[in-house]
């Protein structure tokens, strides 16, 4: 026996407690059960992006929640600018693209970020662009993109800052609010520990004034009409009902732990994570603040990184991911992120020395777990 | 103690096996496991449609797929011709003027129907319509559209013709192919006894052509995208994993009980519970064919249809709905679809009884469930 054990960069274990308060009897959104939950929902989730503003949840993925950024605050011809440094800086320009806006590309090498210095400079150089769109956590590289200078720099201008924190959202702290950032997106399958379906958006002042004269067409994704109905504790559509039901207990959960211990364990897992590779020789791929939500390694030289998940997953159960892209064969991408504690990276990683020796690798066995071990050890 | 009974016309009861199914530890969506269920799944959603087009799944709610059928077979300023006789018609109109289109309304009262003919005609005097959408089964009202006969006319036309089947997807007979239904749109929520959080569009040869040249900008719902994923077992974005999984178990429970069967479940279902309304002196909003989903009863003279609503969950925890828009006060609606059987409808007849008792109605205890029996005890 083989216990399965997803250790991805998304989808994300969900903890038993909420896999079973998602399979209570299902109840209609109508309802005054489901307001008080729905109420309760909306101030946790404010809690979590640390802000004022209505986190407006919506039936559909990640993607989903991206486009319904950029079609709500943007029109057609807008000249805009986009962080490409992974695939997901990637699909906001092909989001941007599909719906017609000007994109200035701000690009750097897959596994490096690109400095505030570089959107300042870009700022001042066209102040007619509309919108800076990033990541916070690039989950193809590993990557820890500079939110706060990026919105240090947008605030300056009249450029919104709209940041992906599908992969940072209860993981890295990013005070929506305090740092100014215009636009958060998320989504359910990382941080918050429960299936995807769920998306989300939270509009600050600059972006909710944006929406007003916004003229790119929306009806499913339109989050004026979205927050019309939220304040009343009501849904535009039907709602994902069953996994709003277990949002409410994953909110539970983390503010029992409490956000800033949150982002700790996610700090110290990503630290273990990296020492634990690197004590057995292998590079990190990110040359840039790596994530807490995810590691990207790269395979050892001659080794196709997918023949490493492919190990992963016939000799112990375990999913982890390759590389995206043209980021594929080379790394590999281990993810500590959401319903994720200490002895998990333990497995990963003893199960990586195990997964290296068996494709011929020379491995000094517990030499990743020692490394883990010694980064828990700290004084927290 | 009073049990809970969802008997809304949707978000609808969800098996216990379906939720624990679902209520299984989180799986990737790229790895063997996911593609064998998704190979499963593919194939019974084909046998659903009946047809040989695959069938989309779309994390998103039935609006979102709505809008998917729009913007990727039509264009800005395309004149399109939209069947209005209830609130879901009205979103047709809503989803097609949000994205530029030239919208004509072929309107009926609330409670009848558009006869084929009335689109024929208006098919000769406009032979630029470019699409003709409609309700199969308009959930406001309880009336079931002729979508056969609008078909029959449409393919003899270059319009398409756009099938909401949110609430009859396994419910009413809808062979897709057979009848020449240009492209059908469902969701998870309604006969697919899921939670809400799945969209579903299928597309015939005649929609996947004009897919080629439809101008309007999509991203998150590009259908053709997301069929190149689909007929490789993947998805193009993060699919809500959790209720596909619930979906395979539905996939196999109505295979179990053949589509034909389920068919005539509902029209019992649905006969039952006009027969027993009416016993009790109630009138039928439907002045068209009923719809086999849903049964929309016209509160009695007096009476705000809301007390009703508010008088079930008060007094027996049940929730049914009221009526949508204009129709508020005056009808309340009884769902009878997907996880829904005889004796659900004696609940619901019963209950009814002695909500009316207690609202100061006359009432002949035991009437309406009577004439529900009756219904029961025909032969099938």
């Amino acid at each position: 026996m083989k216990k399965y054990q997803l250790m991805a960069p998304g989808p994300t274990p969900v903890p038993s407690e909420v896999l079973l308060a998602m399979a209570q009897p299902m109840i209609h959104h109508r309802t005054p059960e489901y307001d008080a939950l729905f109420a309760e929902v909306r101030a946790g989730l404010k809690t979590l992006v640390q802000t004022e503003q209505e986190v407006l949840p919506l039936a559909c993925s990640g993607t989903g929640a991206m486009e319904a950024a950029v079609v709500n605050t943007l029109s057609a011809g807008d000249r805009v600018a986009v962080v490409r440094a992974g695939t997901f800086g990637e699909r906001w320009i092909e989001i941007c693209r599909a719906f017609r806006l000007d994109v200035l590309e701000l690009a750097a090498p897959f596994g490096q970020t690109v400095p505030a210095e570089r959107v300042a400079a870009a700022l001042r150089a066209e102040p007619r662009l509309r919108a800076v769109l990033v990541q916070h956590s690039e989950t193809s590289t590993g990557v820890l993109h500079d939110v706060r200078g990026y919105a240090a720099v947008t605030r300056a201008s009249d450029a919104l800052l709209i940041v992906d924190a599908v992969s940072s959202l209860g993981i890295a702290d990013l005070p929506m609010d305090a740092w100014g950032v215009d636009v958060v997106v998320a989504g359910s399958q990382k941080g918050l520990m429960l299936p995807p379906g769920l998306g989300f958006c939270a509009l600050g002042d600059r972006a909710w004034a944006r929406t007003r004269t916004s003229t790119l067409p929306k009806y499913y994704l339109n989050l004026t009409e979205e927050r019309r109905c939220v304040v009343k504790n009501e849904a535009h559509f039907t709602p994902a009902v069953s996994i709003v039901v277990g949002l409410r207990q994953v909110l539970r959960m983390l503010e029992r732990e409490g956000l800033p211990n949150v982002f700790r364990r996610h700090d110290r897992l990503a630290r273990a994570t990296r020492a634990g590779a690197e004590a057995l020789g292998l590079a990190l791929f990110a040359r840039a603040t790596p994530s807490p939500a995810v590691t990207a390694v790269v395979a050892p030289p001659g080794v196709d990184s997918e023949r490493i998940v492919a190990a992963y997953a016939a000799a112990h159960n375990i999913t982890i991911a390759g590389g995206q892209g043209e980021m594929k064969g080379t790394l590999f991408r281990l993810g500590h992120m959401g319903y994720a504690a200490e002895l998990d990276v333990i497995v990963a990683l003893a199960a990586l020395e195990q997964v290296l020796a068996d494709l011929g690798q020379p491995v000094d066995f517990g030499a990743g777990v020692r490394a883990a071990q010694k980064v828990f050890a700290e004084k927290a």
